[in-house]
């Protein structure tokens, strides 16, 4: 993937509205992680700049935005005074914490977290990692032979919320949630990383109600200037 | 690891005072993420029935097990009514919130979020995976072979923490929190796992104030009875 060009740094900047006292995501467009944050401010009506940056490329592992997030990656969320949040789930917490996204009872909150660790260790490696391998890698990379392995792993996560879901309609108190969105972002494109969801019906119905939800976008929308 | 007997599915009951009115915490004494619940259950100073369930003989994934956590593993928090709460993090999340455990504010909430996450998903599957496969599976386990990539990862996730801590006693607002439990608890035993920890100094000096904190207590300590 090497090329004699310059690494691109910044592969595009979007303001969404003229302020500056606003967050700046830095992302990447086909990044479940990232959508979540794109689907969560959208869904809050929250302006923010949107930065991507191009993974593939290292542009997370350069010194200038290693000194935004010392782990490398993206989805980072930048505030006005400089400080940077990192990890998709985390950063949700920040924006939607007192909105009605965040359950309002302990337990409630609890049970959403609950979920976005399961999410981030019992499936986004299993879901999300094939399809990256899929759409980003060459087809001679030597982790192709990762994929029977991981899509086993994210069967098995996926009957667990196929499961949750059988007589729920939302994964936490009734009502979409960030927990929602989290399982979501990789869930409805895991079709893209070789996973049939077919033998999923409760995942299917729910990811139904998640896209009709008001405020709604997909992974594919750029966010729009 | 077959073995003719009848495998046990408690392997042990405490209860840690006589009220009926606590939460029961269903465990394994080796486990890491079940050892962040019972030092800050202690360190909260609260009493709970603890029951450890042998992990390496399936006990998590009996229908009766399944029926308190779909995903079958520990540690798992059943409460007075009978609702379960899985994950580590986001039970530790359940317990301390409200207590100085928890960073008071918004921002320090979503930090040690962030760390717990990374934790999750940057650390554990590559500190504390080896530690199980060095400690549970036979020496002739084809897993074996996954030990140098997790380490490598692992020193990664290492290093990540002494930069974070080059400049700081502990990782959210100078005060100890859920996110130091989180991370010290496989941390600290990291060397278990076939890890030289002395190239990390602020990470060997955060683990001596950890472990200074009032009712702390070792991974290796049953809670008594």
């Amino acid at each position: 993937m090497a090329s004699g060009r310059p690494m691109p740094r910044y592969s595009r900047v979007v303001c969404l509205n003229g302020s500056t006292r606003m967050p700046t995501l830095y992302d990447y467009l086909d990044s479940g992680n990232g959508y979540k944050i794109r689907l969560l401010l959208a869904q809050l009506k929250q302006p923010y700049r949107w930065i991507e940056l191009d993974i593939t490329r290292g542009a997370t592992r350069t010194p200038q935005f290693l000194a935004k997030n010392l782990n490398g990656r993206i989805p980072t969320l930048e505030l006005d005074d400089g400080t940077c949040l990192a990890e998709s789930d985390a950063i949700m917490w920040y924006l939607a914490e007192g909105s009605p996204f965040v359950p309002a009872d302990r337990l409630g909150r609890a049970q959403a977290l609950q979920w976005m660790f399961f999410e981030q260790y019992s499936h986004e490696p299993y879901v999300a990692t094939p399809r990256y391998i899929i759409r980003h890698l060459p087809p001679d990379s030597p982790r192709q032979a990762e994929l029977p392995d991981r899509r086993a792993r994210g069967r098995d996560a996926l009957a667990v919320m196929d499961g949750h879901l059988r007589n729920r309609t939302y994964f936490v108190g009734e009502r979409y949630s960030i927990a929602d969105i989290a399982l979501y972002a990789y869930t409805h494109v895991a079709p893209e990383a070789g996973f049939d969801l077919s033998p999923y019906p409760h995942v299917l119905s729910w990811m139904g109600r998640v896209a009709s939800e008001p405020g709604h976008m997909l992974i594919t929308d750029r966010p729009a200037s």
